[in-house]
């Protein structure tokens, strides 16, 4: 059975992903990880952790798993007992309560917007994204279904929606605004006015608004979260998310995709039907894992929410402190949701960086400290900083990121703050 | 927050998917289980029920889930234990030993074939499919990817692969040939000899060979199984496959895809690199699963395995002998594989029986009984017998199959045998 000679093979590896990969989270992130120094002083954040759940929910899927309950398939749609139950949740903050129905299991929040995306799609439609916002080979995936247009945000306002841009964007073919709420990477969230607003807009447009909620159990400011699916008397609102961020297990994969859809406007539209249909011929979440979900939303503490916010609100207070000595590097906003610092560089104030990759790759070099750059989720000349790490790690970060600034800024600092 | 009157919305579904959904196993299936009366006999198969696999592998994914290892992300290519525990466990039937590089893990064998697909993708090329094969809904959606063309099984000599018809549909622009291997639904699996003469027909004419081995721990006939990666030496062969079917755990989402490529030829090709990128974009399987991975493989009792397949040989053997009372519906072939019966019907032999599908309908009508029509796997006037249930169940099955086929056919049995 050995080779016979040479053969002029007729196939070939299609190209297509290829500029879509390129600009993954995870493409990104390993070529700046690569950049360090593995005998060099500790990488930050650490390569690889065990990420903690709450006890509650490992011991739900331990119940799925002994009891043979997720071993078969799952309807398309998902598990009728993780969609009622998952809409139970929902329902909690909802006027306009939704049923099992409403809701379908996706792999993960991916799978959701991808799903959200597909439904629509339509050579001549166009869609508005938040710029910054969802990882840059998403957009990449998404332009091959639809034209992709972004919306800006005003820093200066909290990172509240340029409504200006959004009606600037928007034309006859415009299908739906994608929001992220909490928002990734901005560390905002909106205000029920702001959702009010953009809900009234939409309607004026005559477009759905898709908002991703996958952040919505990491919130640590002052306001209380408020969903979208609120305002789906105004406006048809798709809300998409998943277990991943709120509980820590991102590896999991289930996530879900409501429909509010009071006035039955998505009926008549036809996304419902085009909804089931795609959900019939796509993958599905693990079942052992849809079969616990009523027990990780209905029974885990608020304790463990309460404990993770509470870290997470003192990172970035800590990160935030620190940034004030970076002069170089502005941070319009403290968080108050998601687990990173947003800030903006101008290459003009550096001596040697030309932007926002740049700065990432020659910080991992000199200081094995791995920051994404702006481009990453669409938006060139910022960086997104991870504080989702122990006070003394994150010291170390700033003190590296802080020296790293100081030796490559144009100007010698004057007060010698430290 | 009121509806402030009529709004003329801009949106509306696709209708991209609607073929597709259509032609869905689940499609088929809930449209013929719904034609059951609930108040009647059982319904055979029995709707749902639990499916039981190996406390081993239970206990396995338990300790991923207790101790954390699974709830992070997994790298895009697949969690690197998982990986290389697989290629071990493949590297057991084979000359040329796969490493973990050559393997990536994916969200069921479903995922992994749209992979092998995608990879391919060329507006102007073109595959072979088996007629009979894939669910008919895969084969509409591999058609938006490239030209689908299908090559036949010779019937009366155990299903092999009609090479003449392999022949005859590859022309210059046919990357790839896809088997399945053991075959759902014709039950069998090919020997060494078979397999080794399709490497070389692939060979000659330019083409790859993807192997669907999904089936491979369901096999109970008097040959071992000949994996296709062993042929690697003569024709670039992928294989793909999942934990779904040999540990009945089809709702644990977790498959694999590897590349046995000896010759370098997937590298020169840009295969490699198309399925890199692909993965970098694409969701992934359950960390958690991935993470129980080498457990499962390495540690499974080799009896749970002997005992599923002598009760589906069991079964089978059941099945078959009853089936020759039924001189309407034709078995070429007692299955020594997967878990089914495979028939071909001739409508002139029935009073008012149209066509497979119409066959199907009547009988879970009348007799609360579910066969899947062949068309369901792109093959008319075929039908798919369950034989995976208890005894009693079975003969249940067999006498209600017996006495609708009896009700409907033109000729009444002369011998009465029963």
């Amino acid at each position: 059975m050995a080779s016979h000679g040479y053969v002029d093979w007729q196939f070939g590896g299609s190209d297509a992903a290829e500029k879509a990969a390129k600009a993954s989270l995870g493409t990104y992130s390993s070529e700046i990880f690569s950049m360090c120094d593995l005998q060099g002083k500790p990488i930050l954040p650490p390569l690889s952790e065990e990420a903690e759940t709450s006890h509650t929910v490992e011991k739900a899927v331990v119940q799925a798993v002994l009891c043979g309950r997720g071993n078969a398939y799952a309807p398309s749609i998902g598990l009728s007992v993780a969609k009622r139950a998952m809409a139970d949740y929902l329902n909690r903050d909802l006027d306009n309560k939704l049923t099992g129905d409403d809701v379908y299991m996706t792999v993960g929040c991916k799978q959701a917007i991808e799903l959200a995306v597909k439904i629509l799609a339509k050579p001549t439609a166009n869609i508005l994204l938040p710029r910054p916002g969802f990882p840059w080979d998403m957009v990449h995936s998404i332009y091959k279904e639809l034209e992709v247009r972004r919306y800006e945000f005003i820093p200066e306002r909290d990172f509240e929606i340029d409504f200006d841009s959004v009606r600037e964007m928007t034309d006859e073919n415009t299908f739906a605004i994608f929001i992220i709420n909490p928002h990734n990477p901005n560390g905002n969230y909106y205000t029920k006015a702001h959702l009010e607003q953009l809900a009234t807009l939409a309607r004026e447009l005559g477009i759905m608004v898709i908002s991703d909620e996958v952040y919505r159990w990491t919130v640590f400011g002052s306001n209380p979260f408020v969903p979208m699916g609120k305002f789906s008397s105004i406006v048809p609102v798709v809300t998409v998310g998943s277990i991943s961020k709120g509980w820590i297990v991102p590896g999991w994969r289930t996530g879900w995709l409501a429909l509010h859809d009071i006035n039955g406007d998505f009926k008549t539209t036809k996304v419902l039907k085009a909804a089931k249909e795609y959900l019939e011929i796509s993958s599905k979440p693990p079942t052992v894992i849809q079969a616990a979900i009523p027990t990780i939303l209905e029974k885990t503490p608020q304790e463990f929410f309460d404990k993770r916010q509470s870290f997470l609100k003192d990172k970035v207070e800590f990160g935030y402190s620190k940034l004030k000595h970076i002069p170089t590097l502005t941070c319009y906003m403290k968080p108050e949701a998601c687990t990173f610092l947003w800030t903006k560089l101008d290459p003009l104030d550096f001596v040697d960086i030309e932007d926002d990759h740049d700065f990432c790759r020659k910080l991992a070099k000199e200081e094995n400290l791995v920051l994404l750059p702006g481009i990453a989720f669409g938006q060139k000349n910022w960086l997104r900083h991870s504080i989702d790490m122990e006070t003394p790690r994150l010291e170390d970060a700033f003190v590296r990121l802080k020296s790293f600034c100081e030796r490559h800024s144009i100007i010698v600092e004057a007060n010698g703050v430290n």
